[in-house]
Parts: structure tokens; sequence; C-alpha cells
């Protein structure tokens, strides 16, 4: 509103009430929302996003627009958040589609899945080549919108009792992992397992279980899987740029003035960059700590990664075959995904092996 | 201000006028700036970063903070942007800290120098490990302040007439490329030639200089060096990561209210990853018309690469010694490098190197 407008209105007299929408109120209303996270506080980076974008939209509405951010199970549960922002419960949750999987196995399109793209070629994806117009016309049937909201970049393959070199070496391996990665070691002879996280210990320890993969260094360090199961793996080729997003109630959405919508939309993108570059910087050092308190790394074998990529294959032309939207999206990613390793290869990956080449020759 | 207190403002009869500091001018003043790029349009990607942060500074005002963006040349040319913003002829600028690298080496530290970090790293290293902070102490002298927006990713290494093998390739060969970098070319033999954009093409055509360097092919297409340099070289190992800034004048900085700093930062980081997003979006399609147009990819040889690693890091202890600022810079950023490639060396390189040799093999 321009100044001379808004003296004018003052001037007639009108009381404020008597309009419909008082100029002030279009401005910059008042709005308080509850924005339920998927994670637990004690994932400070990822839960750590909601907090950001909160004081982000606070700070640059003047206070006006106020998100509450709530930790998973404060409001709603991990895996019921998304039923949540669906039926308005809370106006946003934050979390990635994969916790969503039950629903549709389209939710691991957007967020990760087996050999998919890393975590740059995910933002490139869903930001400039149309990635995230198809999530939005997919979650719409949900009455949901969706912007991205972050990234971990490449997770660890997991925490293992024993050494595992062969496919033979997984039969019968009881492995804490979900989702599409789940049924693609169940392909490869293992049994996947469900277990909440804190649950994980307890169970590599008593040997329950004999493996699990939880998020990358500075997440697992908190966890103590090292003292367990000290084989650590590499890389989690199930999340090869695992993406989170912020999602809204599409009516609430839709009900924002149009300069809160960009407000939101400008936090998410600081909030979301701001969490690949807090792992970028927190996982080195835990890393390290980590290897001094006895984790050995271990890449997987070729012989392993071959394997569950022909299964991971052959599970999304299962899916296609029958679910129209998993195929739209996953057509779209796959046909970037390989044109961007045409590049990444060249410049981007020529950089980073003599880096690395220079930096374990001292 | 909460409606209320609007309501009882309005009530009392004052004329806004007489007021000191009018609520809504203090909440949402008009404010209108001028961005001088460094960057022409035609670099449409870089450029493009100040008419994003521009339209998403507008849209989160609802149109009260204007920001009116001019291309290198129309307010300031390229090489004098630092100067005017600095003196406060513009209250912004865009661009990254090496154009001004004849005031202070020190400038090359935060943009991109050989052999630093690549983009998701200097990300980190400037949002994460007060790598920010640094810039903003050593530019407050010029009172300045800055905020990074936006890395190209890794650059390519330039087009040559002739394949170079070794060093003894590059004695006296005229290369067209800046900075650091050309400090490097000299010290192996070569000649830094300094030459505009435009003039690069027929420079090439005409023998009168042998290879030059520009971006990458998204960019570089557009100046058609296939025809007449076809040898297309990677990785430009002086720009793994190279980091552009928004610079602003630090009194006017200082007098925005709070809160348009806010959106100022959230706009920023936006149009930032906007501008990586964008590259890695586009520079696959262009890298396969340039090879269809005759160019021939080649990467530096590791004889070159280690000559190159060790003049530059020659360069590094020279400046260092005789230079604070550029010393506290660079020590805090090569300290961060050998930590990051720790683990870049793992999780992210063992995905990529997985799918880029998949891809490869069909």
């Amino acid at each position: 509103m321009k100044r001379r407008q808004f003296l004018s209105v003052a001037a007639t007299g009108l009381a404020a009430g008597a309009l419909a929408k008082p100029a002030i109120a279009q401005s910059m209303p008042e709005v308080r929302w509850r924005l339920s996270s998927t994670f637990p506080k004690s994932l400070d980076t990822l839960y750590g996003a909601s907090e950001s974008l909160a004081r982000y939209v606070s700070e640059a509405t003047d206070g006006k627009f106020q998100i509450q951010p709530f930790a998973a199970g404060e409001i709603v549960g991990t895996f019921q958040a998304f039923d949540a922002v669906s039926n308005g419960t809370v106006e946003m949750i934050h979390g990635p589609g994969y916790y969503f999987l039950g629903k549709d196995p389209a939710f691991a399109v957007f967020s990760d899945m087996p050999f998919a793209l890393n975590a740059r070629q995910k933002n490139a994806w869903l930001y400039q080549a149309g990635g995230n117009d198809l999530v939005n016309q997919f979650l719409a049937k949900y009455n949901v919108h969706a912007i991205p909201g972050g990234n971990t970049g490449t997770q660890m393959g997991g925490w293992f009792r024993k050494e595992i070199r062969t496919v033979q070496d997984l039969q019968g391996l009881k492995f804490r992992v979900a989702g599409i990665a789940g049924q693609v070691m169940a392909k490869l002879g293992a049994v996947p397992q469900q277990i909440a996280g804190g649950e994980i210990y307890p169970a590599l320890e008593r040997g329950t279980i004999d493996a699990a993969e939880w998020v990358g260094p500075y997440d697992d360090e908190k966890l103590g899987f090292a003292k367990v199961a000290p084989f650590y793996y590499y890389p989690g080729f199930w999340e090869g740029g695992p993406a989170v997003h912020f999602y809204f109630t599409k009516a609430k959405w839709e009900e924002l003035p149009k300069h809160y919508k960009a407000v939101l939309e400008d936090a998410a993108a600081r909030a979301g960059m701001d969490m690949l570059a807090k792992y970028d910087a927190r996982n080195p050092a835990a890393l390290r700590r980590l290897i001094g308190a006895g984790a050995q790394l271990r890449p997987f074998s070729l012989e392993i990664l071959e394997a569950a990529y022909k299964a991971a294959n052959e599970i999304y032309d299962e899916i296609s075959a029958k679910n129209a939207d998993f195929k739209k999206m996953y057509d779209s990613l796959r046909e970037f995904r390989n044109e961007e390793y045409l590049w990444f290869q060249v410049a981007e990956y020529g950089f980073d092996t003599f880096m690395i080449r220079t930096r374990s020759r001292g």
C-alpha cells in the first residue's frame, strides 16, 4: 500500500472495522500456523530446518507470520503427519516423501529411492526441470501443496555386525532398512526390519538384527552404533540425495496473501540450503570421531551394487506398470539423471577426483 | 502492528502525518535500490540471479522494496562495480570477488582460486563454518557488506587450439585466463592474456591466442569456441566452486528495517540456489550439443594438475607471508577443505562413482 493511500483512507474517518478488508490487514495480516516436523529434536539438523524456516518467516514479516514448529509426536507422529496436513489438523509439516510410501510408492520418487540423483541434481530436477510441478500435480489429490526444504546429501549404507562382501553374505541378513531399499534388499536375500530409531542399538547389541541404516556420520554418532556393529558401509545407494519437503494444507496455502507465499518460498530455500551446508560442515569431524571410536569404513562391493541396481530397476518397472503417478515422475527423473551424469562425470568429478587423490597423498 | 493497535491509532483522529514515524511506514516502507550486476545479460544464468533476487524481494514485500537490476556497463563496468558499491553510487552489486582481485588478492579466497572447494563445500564454509563472517570482517574496511548469492559449480578448463599433454606443451602458450590461475599458468610457462569476452573468438580464430577459458558448457556454447579451438579441457581447477556474492553499501544495508534485511538474506539464498540448479539443469544438453559441434573433451593430465597444484601452493605461501587478510581467510578455507574431502570421498564420491560407471556402461 502506498503511504498516500493509507493517509487518504485514514482521512475519510471510516472506522477500519467497517471495511471488509482493511488495507493494513491486507498488507501484513497476523497469521499463526503450526508446523509438525516428522523428525525428533535429536535429529537437530533435520528438525532444525523447521526451526530455521519459522525464524526466517517471522523475521521477514516483522513477526506478523508466526509458525510454531513441533517435533514428531508432539501433535502427530512421524507417519501420521501427512494425513494431518492433508486434513488440515496442522497447516504445515516437514519430512521426506518416503515416510508416506505406505500411501503410494510415488512418494519415494521425489524424496529418494535407490540409484536416483545426488543432492545437487535433485535440486536441479525439482526446481529447474519441472520435478516439483509433477510433485504438486500428484499431491493435489491429497489437498496438499509442497515446496522443497532440504537435503542431507548422500547418506551412509549403515552399520553391520559382520563384513559383507558378496550377495551370498546378504542371505538371511536382518537389516533395518525401509521402503524401496527394503524391497531391493529382500530381492537380494536379506530380511528387512522395521525398528524405530531408539530401539536400533539394543537390537544390534543383542544380535536381534544384523545391520541397520540411519543417516550419516553426524546423526549416526549420537546413537553409538560403532560399538556394536563396527562395519560402516557406503554409499547409501538408496539415498544418494534425499530431498525433504515442506507440505501445506492446500486451502491454507492458497488463502495466504501472495507475499506471504513468496516469503515462505524464500525461507524454505534458505532453510533447505542450511540443512545441506550443516551436514556438509559437520559430517567430516563426526566421521573422524567415529573412526576413532572403532568404526571401520567399508565400500559396498561392485557385485552387491550391481545386483541392487538390477533389482531396483525390476521393482521400478513393476511399479510403473500399474501406477501412472509413479511412472510419470520416475520417467522424468530417470531421463534427467542419465543426462546429469553425462555432465557431472566431466568437470565436477574431475575436480573432486584430483582433490581426493591429492588429500590422500598428504 | 497488531490490528487492535492500528484501530486505536486511527480512532485517536491523529493525522498520520503528525506522527514522527507512522506505524505503516515503519512496517512496510517503500525502498528503491539499484543493483549493478558485473555480468552482461548474455550470461543469463549469472545475470539472471540479479533479476531473480529483485523479483523475490519485491514479491516478499508486496512490491514495497523495489530493486532494479542493471547489466554490467549500464551504470558501471564490471571491474568498477566494487568501487561503486563501496562509495554508494549504487546500493548493491552482484559478482564474484575475484573480479576485484586488483585491490587485494584476498578477494579470491571467498570467490574462487585454484584447488579450493567445490560448490557444496563452498556453501558449507561460507554459511556454516564462519567463512562469510571472515568475508565481512575483511570487507568492512571498504564499507561493504556481502551475502553469498550463487555458484556456477566446477567450471571447464577452457578451449585449446592444440592438445596439451605435458607442462612442456604449455611453454609460451598464450592462454586467456585471469587472476591467480593466470599466475599459476605463468609459473608453468604459459603467457596469460587479458581479453574481454567478445574478443576471444576472433583472437582464437586468428591465432593471436592459443587457448581461452570462459565458464562451462551452457555459457561457452553461445560463443562458438568449438569451431576454432576444439580441445575442451577439464576440470577448471581454478574454479572448483566459484561463489558469487551480493554486496551492499554498508550504511545502506544497516539502515534497512530488520525485516527487509531478512527478506534480502532469504531471497539471496534462493537466487543463489537457483543459479546452481540452472547450471546443473542446462549444462548437460549444452555439452551434448558442443560435442555434436566438434568439441573434443580432454582431461588435464596428472602431470599438469600436480605442477599447477605445487605452483598454486607456492603462490599462496608468498601472498600469505605479506597479506594478513588473505592468510586469515585462506588458512580457514584450507583447513576446512582438508576435512571436507575426508568425508566427500566416502558416501558422495562412492555414489557418484557407481552412477557414472553404470551410465557409461549403458
